[in-house]
């Protein structure tokens, strides 16, 4: 079976994200002052191959583990669906 | 008001997205060579101020058309919810 996996990865609460900061400052000059806060991440998105759900999730559990998401800096989440 | 946005940018699909196949290639060499067509775009959190759900659905759009996307390359979708 066939599955599609997005996967969120964010920048940890509380570490500073110096690519939001940058982006939250250009946001005033171009007349958006009202939108602060900005945090930037991840997100990707990829198909899997596994005989159930379970078996998808865990794949993709550990791609995110060992490549993509670095845990010391971001957390991750992710939803696993099956593609007909 | 005050509302959270959260914004997904990817790469669009008539594009090759290199760091994605990079990615790719890299799963192989992980043992997980069922992970295929992986595409990487962004995720951005931010907050922003304004009086009505419209209205903030309204700044996140030109947010995203000024500086967040390059719609040449990309493709964007959002939500926008209030924050209690």
């Amino acid at each position: 079976m066939n599955f599609k996996a997005s996967i969120q990865i964010m920048p940890l609460e509380a570490l500073l994200d110096p690519q939001g900061k940058a982006v939250t400052g250009s946001m005033k000059n171009l007349g958006l002052s009202e939108i602060s806060n900005v945090r930037i991440g991840k997100n990707i998105h990829l198909q899997v191959e596994a005989k159930d759900q379970k078996e998808a999730e865990s794949k993709v559990e550990s791609a995110c583990k060992k490549l993509l998401c670095n845990e010391i800096m971001e957390s991750y989440s992710f939803t696993v669906t099956p593609v007909a």
